[in-house]
């Protein structure tokens, strides 16, 4: 489709699973989550109930590791019927810090395309979870410099994004958001007029997924961050 | 003390046992965890372990009730030596849901302060700790509507102070920061060159304890918020 990126002036990056991998490392640890609570369960059912578990804690806990650990804490206990042994509980602690202090892997070419963009445009990243663990992740991954500003929102809807606009001074028709979830980086964005460009990625999780994908419209999508660049003219050399 | 209030034109408050009572119910649910484990060690001790607990987890988890949570379930681990029935841990998770989900009481004064500051000083909320609980108080609070901008940092030394000042272009001649510890809310902002007040709590974290407050000097330390009114040259009718 067409999107015209004239007059774009500040471009919002989301950060887990756009910029760097986080989604994967979920993944494998609730896998090793199913392997230690094979005895009680199919993994099936429980991957189902840790998921109904973090659906019913999210208000409480809102996003990010800590809460996830707290929901896998909970799901052993409730899975198990308090049968679980204290050694596990040990090891899903575990789980979660090794999480926490993961190395940041970059996704592929999101350094060529900032350092490309950051002359014309002013950068921002845009990412919901926990503020200690995206500052660490920032800080980590080196490309914080590329930034004139770094937000942790609570989540990302309509009302956070035209709240952080206008404390930024930023026009809804100058934003550009780039992410890899629909129902996060794309479809708020739309809604209060902004633009939206997604990128998806191989995983995405089941709370962040959208009933009907094909309904969302008005928006780029893009194999690869690095694509962005011919459409906002930049010079891929 | 003699400080010059002259020229102070943002203010900043500390919301936890500045703003509304925090502490108070950390101290009671350290109270109920230590009776849960009452069968293995005495509560002297429980206290310790747990504290240092903390202490071992902060670079990981930072601040807030949901790292209190697992510090809590690790130390129940540890001090059982792994015996601690698994009824126990669901009544940890228990204590650290109801910590978050607490209604907010504001500290004496606070309203009526903020009232008479809002229209002679542009007024900033500044605290660390985890973002959704920090404005889900807020929001509770019913007193967001005083304040022009709220951070949420992940901690309190002089670079958060600084590069939050710098973002917010606000002149470090001009910013008077008001809380209630001495380590997070006073010495940084003096180290910066900023004015700063200190109003105690009656319960401090041993973690927000100086070595020895006799010798953090150059600021005013009043008894209540309410007394900040006559130096201002607010009149308290």
């Amino acid at each position: 489709m067409e999107i015209d990126f004239k007059n774009i002036k500040v471009i919002g990056f989301d950060a887990d699973d756009t910029l760097w991998v986080n989604e994967t490392y979920f993944r494998e640890t609730e896998e090793r989550f199913a392997e230690l609570l094979e005895g009680y369960e199919t993994k099936n059912k429980i991957d189902q109930e840790l998921f109904k578990m973090e659906m019913a804690n999210l208000e409480l806990y809102g996003y990010g590791i800590k809460g996830f650990m707290l929901s896998m804490i909970e799901s052993a206990l409730d899975l198990s019927n308090y049968k679980v042994p204290q050694e596990t509980i040990s090891k899903i602690l575990e789980l979660g810090k090794k999480m926490i202090s993961h190395p940041v892997e970059l996704l592929d070419g999101v350094e060529e395309v900032l350092g490309k963009l950051e002359n014309k445009y002013r950068l921002i990243v845009l990412t919901k979870g926990d503020l200690l663990d995206q500052e660490r992740k920032l800080e980590k991954s080196g490309i914080s410099k590329y930034f004139h500003h770094v937000e942790v929102l609570s989540d990302k809807k309509e009302n956070n994004y035209s709240n952080l606009l206008e404390h930024l001074e930023i026009d809804v028709d100058e934003f550009l958001m780039i992410g890899n979830s629909l129902k996060s980086d794309v479809l708020p964005i739309l809604n209060i007029g902004a633009r939206a460009v997604h990128v998806p990625f191989h995983t995405t999780w089941a709370h962040e997924m959208v009933n009907d994908p094909q309904q969302v419209n008005n928006h780029l999508k893009l194999n690869s961050l690095k694509d962005i660049l011919k459409y906002l003219e930049i010079d891929e050399d």
